[in-house]
């Protein structure tokens, strides 16, 4: 196996979610093949992040090139580090930073594997027409989620209204914050508002890390059909495709 | 804030453990000063070891330097690649590697803090006199945790009888893989041949990062007192000692 460098601590309990998704999917492929001792785990190196420094860095909005440049270096040098620790493949263990992505990992060596990449392929093997991306306001704001989408024939989009925005926006702090009520129904109503039936074959995108806990039983699956509505689980699709990278 | 290097993966659920303490012990050590922002968690660089490769380089016994070495090896380069990271201040997030702790630490110029001396000072603290060792193989023969206990005042041994620590072992790869039962009368058990009573302070110290496992109230307590029985858990004294050091 190859080894593994996650640029982690945005937020630090997804980055636990990953880290704990690799170790299971390593133990899982080793099992049954005859091997001594505990099961082997890749090696990886995690570069985690201040949250609240990289928070401060964020721009303000798609254009603010000078905040945006200091953000996108904080991710650039913790991919440095990573790589000269021997990391072969890397990943950003965050939706946010890939908004920034082309920037960030510019002069970086090894490969690193893009979440919305790896979410616009789930999409296509999934044979998804639609969907709706619902994250932090970087997300729903920036052009880069739906322009990957449509590289790969998948119409992405973000609620359109400011209060379905917004709404979402605070549910993310309340649920890494560890204090919300009835977050699957109050997603449930922002995805009635922003994805009027269409026939066409759709799903909807917890592009933020903490959304997924909505869903307790979404946590350790790629994607789960709750009520009708089929919902993806960005954390685990990205942390499948790293492993998959890491054994071939 | 320091940087907090650690070196996991063995194991992983420990890595974990140690990961998440680390970021809960900032979170409430930054409460209700006015941080704008989420709260700030230390920056970490953690090298994750496969535990199947640690685990085939171990000694067969105290006096198999040829292995042991290659063993420290593995160790020593994880610490060089967090210093080489920025790391501050490193931690092994396991006991066993501390019975090779000199060795592994040769050569490294940070602060490498101890797991074995964060329990004799945490003994300390308690003002426990006896403490009954818990762990794995090397841990419960080799002498370097109760020869650093004795530096501290405090009398340190393992389980005598081959049987009683044959039971640890099992019961600590049981833990590992989620298979086990009644694993806290099996470790009491174990208490009551080991440690007869003595009128002094006593203690046992679960000092493998599975062992707590056998008891869920403990898992985010330094220690605990069941049934009668004070537990000190080796992997929250750590985390705690490591994250003071972060911030004085």
């Amino acid at each position: 196996m190859k080894k593994l460098g996650i640029v982690g601590g945005v937020a630090w309990p997804s980055t636990i979610e990953y880290y704990g998704a690799i170790c299971r999917l390593s133990i899982a492929f080793h099992a049954n093949k005859g091997i001594s001792g505990p099961p082997p785990v890749p090696e990886m190196s995690i570069e985690s992040l201040n949250i609240n420094k990289s928070f401060g860095l964020r721009g303000n909005n798609a254009n603010d090139n000078e905040s945006w440049a200091r953000y996108d270096e904080y991710f650039r040098d913790a991919l440095q580090r990573l790589q000269k620790s021997g990391a072969e493949i890397a990943i950003i263990a965050s939706n946010t930073p890939h908004n920034r992505f082309r920037s960030i990992t510019r002069g970086i060596d090894i490969e690193v594997i893009s979440i919305f990449d790896a979410v616009a392929k789930e999409c296509n093997r999934l044979n998804i027409d639609e969907l709706l991306i619902l994250g932090t306001a970087p997300t729903m704001a920036m052009p880069v989620f739906s322009d990957t989408l449509k590289r790969f024939g998948v119409d992405g989009f973000a609620p359109t209204s400011e209060v379905d925005r917004e709404s979402v926006v605070k549910l993310i702090s309340e649920l890494y914050a560890d204090v919300s009520d009835n977050a699957g129904e109050r997603i449930r109503r922002v995805v009635d508002n922003a994805m009027p039936e269409t026939g066409k074959n759709r799903a909807v995108c917890l592009a933020c890390t903490e959304l997924p806990l909505a869903f307790p039983q979404i946590a350790k699956a790629t994607s789960l059909s709750v009520d009708g509505v089929l919902y993806m689980n960005t954390t685990m699709i990205h942390a499948k495709a790293a492993f998959k990278a890491l054994t071939t």
